[in-house]
């Protein structure tokens, strides 16, 4: 097995340096012909570990960390899974069984992404409903769970979540107050309050978690909004009514290929003839793929992010048009760089809810998702969407100049 | 048959009214429901077009009209063809029949999409080898044949133009003289002299077409830009060297949905790591679909727009990313109508070189592309790409202000 794990490695590491301590006290040092890039290592603590890197690497390794079986050496877990994801990232040419494999994956994908909404909403929990105060402990002040945008990559964590609802705010076209929107996914409310705050619209926000809806709620009652904001549990594919807008934030991730075709049916159904849709959602700048094992068990169940392909395909056979596509590369990297770091500053505090297996498993998450930001292949998608492809100017000069001024609204305030 | 595509037009009717003069010399008024939306008439001469009218409409109603078998009745081709088109364009409801035809059809734009290098250049030369005196009495002064861009919808031909060469420019991201320009179906020249003589780019610029070779050379000869600017007769799987930035507008037309792949290999080979690309072709934004048969045999012979879904799947297979999409709507459906009006100016002169049943089909096509594009789900995309996604700001707004500052210069210049 040692040997076996040593020959993935040599031809693994092109890049960059990975030290591996292995459970007999030798280190060995990998490096492609290469010497740039960022080193790390790692500890393997028994041939347990050794085994289960060999035979199902994407699952064990989160696991072996999870349960102390294997640990950064002399690194973060951030900085361990950088080297990783560089070198994963690279094109390292398919054995024509893991040509074959692809095949297979695609059929195991479908069941993975069974998502009726007894699933949907199972799944959802599974996440979501964790303790309210762990998602504050390393979230911004509003709570956005999801990318944020950084015009400059200077901005603090607040102004990049700020600037990301005014950048989907022009893209929304909330040219005037009383528009009707509907957040497919609304989290903890904080979108749909600034829609509602800043912008004069009406929402409804849907979410299928018990502690978003009565977070979002509170909040909505604490700002004065109730009369114009207003937060269901409710599955998207309930919804009936027809919006001026609607709007779906890092949602899409949970619907699954299966039932895209629900989806943007149920986007037909509710957004007026002249309406517009703006869709933000991680997908992979690559061609269709599966979802790491590890994310799928401890983290996002049922989850799947789309090429863009698939995504078009689906909007296509919608009836609506597609109206712009925007592919926001490294934003998220950024983001979860602040996550990372905002968790492992009030790691004590977290450790009082959760105990340690858990926040590894939370740092794994948080320290992996950033690397497959950076090295691998993942961007966010913003598809601007409507029933006529004359809702939307005919340029896009106007989602600037929208954000611009906002902004300088927002700072003369 | 005289029933059957009464019952057609009937079905097909919904919006505006269509004035149906028959052959015995009798007049039928179709309208649906709605009695808003544009009116127009045809005289149909003889039961052999009402014949392939029904039989083969996608064909006849172009050859009939080339023939004088059929007629616009007190309306322009172009106001006919806006009435069936803009009908077309809605959602009819697929009968069984026509959906087990689209998966022939499949098979057949396979085939009719076969282009070896050898076809290529015959099918360019169809079009593109046409008298070059007609070209000049249609389109603007620099000879872009190609959706121009209007940010204001007010804009002459000429401007519209300029503003798409400077938009284009913007995203290839221009910004320091010297870069090495490869532009793929360069058409006269008119772009590859633009981003020479104003961003200082030296530019290789390849077509099939031997009319527009000779044009394009005289042209940079005549400007004194030989020395940065060269033009070869040459098939784009042929080149080999790399390039800082890649081109390529109003070409991928002509690829053929077999030869994706083969296109973007070409594009990854020839595109240097840190280099970007810019893809602006005509589309559609409905699914999948076959291109109309007359406009396959009169005009643009192994032609097709792809459905985004199908130009993203190729990127995404050839291992280059995706940057930005942007989708101009309507665009081309004004650009279109500067031609219609232009080409209607110069009939006089355009019949000392064509005759008459030229004209016609010239019209006949011209008219019918703008129809679709503003009707028939017929878009343009520009699709921004590069090898790695760092290669790109992470924000959009650089587009705009090059775009803005590079048309300040040039009304103070």
């Amino acid at each position: 097995m040692h040997k076996a794990l040593d020959a993935i490695l040599r031809r693994l590491i092109l890049q960059g340096r990975l030290d591996v301590r292995w459970p007999d006290g030798r280190l060995h040092t990998y490096s492609g012909g290469e010497s740039s890039g960022p080193a790390a290592g790692i500890v393997l603590h028994n041939t347990r570990a050794i085994r289960r890197l060999v035979f199902n690497p994407g699952l064990a390794l989160g696991e072996l960390y999870m349960d102390g079986d294997a640990e950064p050496l002399e690194c973060s877990i951030y900085e361990l899974l950088e080297v990783l994801m560089l070198n994963l990232g690279r094109d390292h040419g398919l054995h024509p069984g893991a040509r074959f494999n692809l095949g297979l994956a695609r059929i195991k994908r479908r069941i993975d992404q069974y998502n009726p909404a007894v699933s949907s909403r199972r799944n959802v929990a599974h996440h979501y409903d964790l303790n309210g105060r762990l998602y504050s402990l390393f979230l911004d002040r509003d709570r956005q769970y999801s990318c944020a945008y950084f015009p400059t990559g200077q901005e603090s964590l607040e102004e990049a979540q700020a600037a990301k609802k005014r950048h989907i705010a022009a893209k929304l076209m909330l040219d005037r107050p009383g528009l009707n929107v509907l957040d497919i996914g609304c989290g903890w409310g904080g979108l749909a309050l600034t829609l509602a705050r800043d912008y004069g619209a009406r929402v409804l926000g849907i979410t299928l978690s018990q502690e978003q809806l009565v977070e979002a709620q509170a909040r909505a009652a604490a700002e004065g909004l109730s009369d114009r904001v207003r937060f269901e549990l409710r599955d998207y594919r309930s919804v009936n009514e027809q919006f001026d807008r609607i709007v779906s934030v890092g949602m899409f991730e949970h619907v699954g290929v299966n039932h895209y075709a629900e989806y943007f049916s149920t986007v037909r159904r509710c957004l007026k003839p002249e309406g517009v849709m703006l869709l933000h959602s991680i997908g992979r700048s690559g061609p269709p793929g599966g979802t790491n094992p590890w994310i799928r068990k401890y983290i996002f169940p049922g989850g799947y992010s789309p090429a863009l392909s698939e995504l078009m395909a689906a909007i296509e056979r919608s009836g609506l048009c597609t109206t712009d596509v925007e592919v926001l590369r490294l934003h998220y990297a950024e983001t979860l760089r602040h996550w990372r770091r905002r968790f492992a500053a009030n790691r004590d505090a977290i450790t009082t809810i959760y105990d340690e297996r858990f926040c590894r498993m939370f740092e794994f998450y948080l320290a992996g998702s950033e690397a497959s930001f950076r090295y691998d292949h993942n961007v966010v998608f913003q598809v601007q969407i409507a029933p006529d492809q004359r809702n939307v100017p005919l340029v896009r000069d106007y989602i600037t100049d929208a954000e611009r001024a906002a902004s300088r609204q927002r700072q003369s305030a």
